[in-house]
């Protein structure tokens, strides 16, 4: 069984099937739901997640709480298969479905970030050389990836629990430690795992997670070029984010398109 | 709102609600606004632009506009989508559409290059990197890549507003330095950015834009073998240019087939 | 005609119209016939196998028999073509169909481990290159691709049949020396010919032969960031495997909701 | 108007209106046509050509005539579109429809390899790197790309007609330089424009072009490891090609039916 807290969760690695921990509050809006469904199958048609990765939003009127699905693959979600949880990560109305392993990486970065409405977690394959590799920081190179900073933080697992881990975000201890690696960034980088990109909407954590993954393929493809690599200054970062931000409805809707077959 | 004239222009970053600021005249051909439309949907179905990046093409009957897609992802574009601008970048018939913040690359190249008949800009992936490392030329090295040269210049926007910007072409001071980099050349890279393509007829900007991407993936991996790499020639891009481009028309009729999902 | 044992097998190059040489047995299970033929799909839709490459189990009522397509591309396989084998290669109930030329992965490893229950064969393009540069060891560098550990065994044709060879494992001798190179391990790479991952269940062989290949892909760009590369220590190989595994039936479930075109 | 002969031929560069100049003889049977027609959809189908690129057959009552389409992409052909040609490149039956600028590489191949029954020529993206770079010799490193052989000749157009060229093959006399540089082997590239392949059958010409593509993205990634790459043997070439060779229907059936969007 699922029980809240850190360092007591103890799931089959099935997934566990979660009992109901939390009391129920009141109900989150339809539409974020249905945006929460969307946000799934738009990440696995750009390519983000595949049977694996998952996408949360914080409740729209319980900032203690947020939505995600079930254990299953994303482009599988439909609103039934969407769980309320509070913010140790103990599911509301599971129903004793199996929920996510790494719920924990959700709610412990709600509890850390209240600007956070958003959370991606993603196995997204551009990304993840860069968390293998120490000496190669991880950083902007594109006005859409702009979000990334001058040098993205890498979470180290080892760091946290020693050398025989599973590589996963299990519990609030570990969801805590890499809430306090990501700090005030958009995207953290977990070595040999994968990554977490944040938004303060859930258009803009979507709209974060596939420019982390093509900023990451151009970066990729600078580095074999042999010279020294142009990342965004500092103040490019700052100033391109303000400005790109306000296109994710844009990118969002073409992306809808395509997650439904229209394009 | 939306004003034309240089340096004036301060538009939301959602894309800007353009007021008409410009003169009717006569209207376009309605064959030059389908195949406008046409050009956008190959442009997405070969995947030199995603939710971002615009095609334009000159007004035919008045050399000082041309027309482009109101703010919205190329794939989406119809022929009802097409605003007419003058050179300044201002709206003639937006009537309150939102446009696109980069307007001022089109206008600009416009007003430098009478020649110029079609601009594309993208941010296409396989070109990104060659912006980022100015020790390592862009150039052709494939017939099909042929109009890009044996140096492609690359626009350095620190140049021209200094280390605080946002990466983008927003305003006709931008616009004019933009285009005084791309020169006599068919390709300008943008560090950080993308790039634009340059043609003497719609279909000629659209074969470009596709092209200058293979070249750049075919350069890439060329990058890696770690010896001397053979280019064209001076003598060899221009033959080549000349020859090979005649060939347009039958890129263009296959690619709108798969646009329209034909093949 | 195909007979089994070791060395005395001479087969057509077109694949060799087998002969039964083995007594009929019980029947397998329907239900693992149709996980076989998905098996089949999934792979070719996850682009694991092309044209080329097979996968089998072994047979649920007899250990010592496994079960495999006749010689046919995998994405064509129905229940029909699949065809009970001995585990010296010699089919029970070929009737005459031609049979993949490499059965003799398959018995050779059904009989060196009795823990393994299916077997993937394929050419998986990522996975390749690791296989050609004997200074570069494949290892896991990602928590899905654990079960690679800390360097895969690579099998060289050579040693055992000398320098004029067809790279394929067409015989028993062959079959027995590929099964003593994979050892204890799940993967095995075939130089200049493909690789071969094993199981304790079907869905498990597939799994892991899908995540062979990303991580063949993310350990290939890491390796162009010019810095050593962390890959998953000793501990965290075995830790990780014990909990991914787990979760195989997610994968499958999704790999064929595309292989059968519903996403 | 095109003529035969060398150096003799001046066609518009939008492929030239050819004109009857052979005289024409018996029918090719119409099954080898509607494999041509297979053939080029296949291409297309496997990335190996795009718009540009072409295939043919040798006529099977005529060694002295071959098939190939009339100007256009791959994926459009017909078998109304497919024109007879004697080895110098003069259409039979092209009716004052436009030909290929490249159909010379074809006649002077047939010409000078008798074994030869059919031609791709392409651009295929992963060969195009190694033409560029004369310090790295491509070469098979894959069992299903072996008939590339050990070193494949790399074709300069400059050694023929000098500095200032097209690069592409649109007379008798580049014809014949390209298929003396061929010489015995089964893949010659071309530097800065494309590759060729041929085959002893319309079937083993398609499926050498397309694992022509894939040895090169193999030997590509192959080379950023770092190490010594281990290619396939003189011995394990030919070994390789022999048995391999027999396996091309499998690839062609499951091609075709990719190509026919039933799988």
């Amino acid at each position: 069984m699922c029980t809240s807290g850190h360092g007591s969760v103890d799931i089959a690695n099935t997934g566990g099937v979660a009992g109901t921990s939390a009391a129920p509050g009141p109900k989150a809006d339809p539409k974020l739901i249905d945006d929460l469904v969307t946000a799934n199958h738009i990440l696995f048609g750009e390519g983000v997640v595949d049977a694996f990765g998952h996408v949360s939003v914080r409740h729209d009127k319980r900032p203690d709480r947020f939505l995600l699905a079930r254990n299953m693959a994303p482009v599988q979600v439909t609103a039934e298969d969407i769980v309320e949880f509070d913010l140790d990560g103990a599911p509301v109305d599971a129903n004793g479905r199996a929920v996510y392993l790494e719920r924990f990486i959700h709610g412990e970065i709600y509890r850390a970030r209240p600007d956070v409405m958003a959370v991606v977690h993603s196995h997204s394959m551009a990304v993840l050389p860069f968390g293998l590799v120490p000496t190669f920081p991880f950083r902007a190179v594109t006005h859409m990836g702009s979000f990334i900073g001058t040098c993205a933080p890498v979470f180290e697992i080892r760091d946290v629990v020693g050398d025989d881990n599973d590589l996963l975000i299990t519990n609030g201890k570990l969801g805590k430690a890499l809430a306090e690696c990501l700090g005030d960034s958009v995207v953290v980088l977990m070595r040999g795992h994968g990554s977490t990109a944040v938004g303060t909407s859930l258009k803009e954590a979507v709209f974060r997670a596939v420019y982390t993954e093509q900023n990451a393929r151009v970066l990729s493809e600078a580095a074999r070029l042999g010279g020294p690599i142009t990342g965004l200054s500092e103040a490019e970062t700052r100033t391109a984010t303000r400005v790109i931000g306000g296109q994710a409805t844009r990118a969002w809707d073409m992306w809808r398109m395509r997650a439904e077959g229209k394009v």
